[in-house]
């Protein structure tokens, strides 16, 4: 019985617009729908009112920092997420996996699971899909990810072959049962969802899909895309894998990406959206706009009076100069971290919204003809 | 003919409760009064309105540094810093004169005024009492400080002999004459201030009042203190000077400093304040509470539910625990940054709302032992 409601509103083409029910806390998020990364229990440089002022629905956090910083114990001891970090909407944490899987000191992976050594104080940790449900539910993530491995794109500088991919993604396939028996045992309230995995390879995608929709879950999510490979791959296997999966329930694109690869999976059927580009750009003065991308420390923005984007709606765009904003990056001032990611984060929001709004009025395709033409002019 | 409009509206013994109208902007601050400091056009970690919900009426910022970057052009083609910046209350600016004598660069300092190499690309630049109140012209400041050279307290690890602090004082009294000169040439319509020098030495501040009296200004200021000198030296001057200031005029104690040197000098009769130590200290995880400071990265935080400190009403006490912002500053988060700096911001102008209450009732001294007892506790 799942703790999700998903509904899909209305189609353009493959393009779905719906709306998620969380039962529990009674909240309701849009889709598609885009999800801002808060790592450490806080999207970087701003507040849970701004966040939610910006229009955010749901947040994406990660299981794995926490675990180690601030440790579970502290969030339990506040009785979640939520409430630490003074959060009332949804959230929906990662596995850790990934982050396990990039560290760089040497992880033994066996079938058991992944031990390897704290990236903050050296100690010997060992993570599981048991130990990873345990902490998504201490958490109260809201949308918890099964425990995997992210298959590269490259091993050793070749592209992953296919038995190197099939035998990932068979490990990453009884992990989720796993997973889900873990949440099941632990009787975790909150949902939880699957993750394709399968390489470039069409083959071990359907394989993976058929395995877990065996297995059964809230929701599917597509991983190991984004990760290096050119993006023409990423476009094929867009087109081939949200058909195969489960039409009645929401689907995640994890970790991308640019308004141009968010919109291309949006119109093959995809839902949900997180990534880090928003936040992390704006901190390195990249601002996204409806005319291109622009970098503010660029010298031909010292003395513009311009706001960022004379369309957008956001605080920033709406009260500060290119001027001022170029100044608070030239002098590495919080504040102009914090404004540019209030830009960032409305710009990318906004255009999820304009997109929901496309595709009930039926014009998700003009739309993004529109977006991505206008987005090409460059700035002025 | 002033633009300020000083009003004396209680004393408790020398402690004085007043308010500051500035006609041009029909804008009024009430005294004591402390003063944020927002060094590049910006109070470190947050926004005007965040300021101006702290209740903040004034804020400082910094004339040697606006002059480097981002120059006084692109301030003046925003029609001066207010609207650079967006703060519509008013600023009081230093004069650049603290800054070039803190440079480590050799400085060549004559009759004239200072020559130095700029921080940051090196540019030789000269600056002088007719340069800063062309500067603070266009900055547009409310309150334009006298071009001056704050006598440090030791100078080649000795303490400065009366010969050298004489010396010192009358080149500053010089300046403090040209700086009206040119304030009054070019029709500057805000207000400016005198500096009183004559580091440790009761004659030369004496003899120092006299001169900038001579010339006429809008206010007094007390430079050359906190500099390095014992706390006994600086409770004798401040036990001096005041008296010896024209009594209808508001009276500010430069870069002072921590709760209990602020109330001390409100006790001899100051009325301003500026100090970069909430600011700052926030930064670096130093919280002012009513029972104390408390240095929020010591572990004995890291599972404390309570708010920093349960008196107070601001944004951060109000919503957040210190096991919260334990781990925001551990993980280096801005979030952390901010919260932090709003909670000693609020302290601070909190502080200075009930020393005027507490005037307001013929309570200062009684108020004042109760807040110093207080902070002697240590933090529960």
């Amino acid at each position: 019985m799942s703790n999700i409601n998903f509904q899909i509103l209305a189609k353009n083409n493959k393009a779905r617009l719906g709306s998620i029910l969380f039962k529990k806390y009674n909240k309701i998020v849009d889709t598609p729908v885009f999800m801002p990364v808060g790592t450490y229990g806080c999207v970087k440089t701003i507040l849970p009112n701004e966040l939610e002022s910006i229009g955010t629905q749901i947040i994406l956090s990660n299981t794995f920092h926490l675990w180690l910083r601030p440790g579970i114990d502290i969030v339990n001891k506040h009785n979640g997420l939520h409430n630490f970090m003074k959060w009332d909407k949804p959230i929906l944490t990662d596995s850790g996996g990934f982050q396990v899987f990039s560290l760089n000191n040497a992880n033994k992976i066996s079938e058991e699971g992944v031990s390897f050594s704290s990236p903050i104080d050296g100690r010997k940790l060992f993570l599981t899909p048991e130990k990873s449900m345990q902490i998504q539910y201490y958490l109260d993530s809201n949308i918890v990810m099964v425990f995997d491995e992210c298959t590269p794109y490259k091993k050793n500088n070749k592209i992953i072959s296919i038995d190197d991919a099939r035998r990932s993604m068979n490990l990453s396939m009884r992990w989720a049962q796993r997973s889900k028996l873990e949440f099941n045992r632990i009787e975790n309230k909150n949902n939880i969802f699957g993750i394709v995995q399968g390489g470039m390879y069409e083959s071990l995608r359907e394989e993976s899909i058929e395995k877990l929709i065996n297995i059964g879950f809230d929701g599917y999510a597509i991983g190991g895309l984004s990760v290096g490979e050119p993006k023409d791959d990423m476009k094929r296997l867009l087109e081939f894998i949200p058909d195969k999966l489960p039409s009645n329930l929401p689907r995640y694109l994890m970790g991308v990406g640019t308004p141009e690869d968010i919109i291309y999976a949006i119109s093959n059927g995809i839902d949900m959206f997180d990534c880090v580009m928003p936040t992390r750009n704006a901190r390195n003065g990249l601002l996204f706009t409806s005319y291109g991308n622009l970098k503010i420390r660029n010298s031909r923005y010292r003395d513009d009076l311009k706001p960022i984007d004379d369309s957008c709606q956001c605080y920033t765009c709406k009260i500060f100069t290119r001027s001022y904003l170029h100044h608070l990056q030239k002098t590495n001032e919080i504040v102009g971290s914090r404004l540019n990611t209030i830009h960032n984060l409305f710009f990318y929001i906004n255009m999820m919204k304009e997109i929901r709004a496309s595709i009930k009025n039926n014009k998700f395709t003009e739309w993004s003809k529109n977006f991505i033409t206008k987005r090409s002019i460059g700035i002025q």
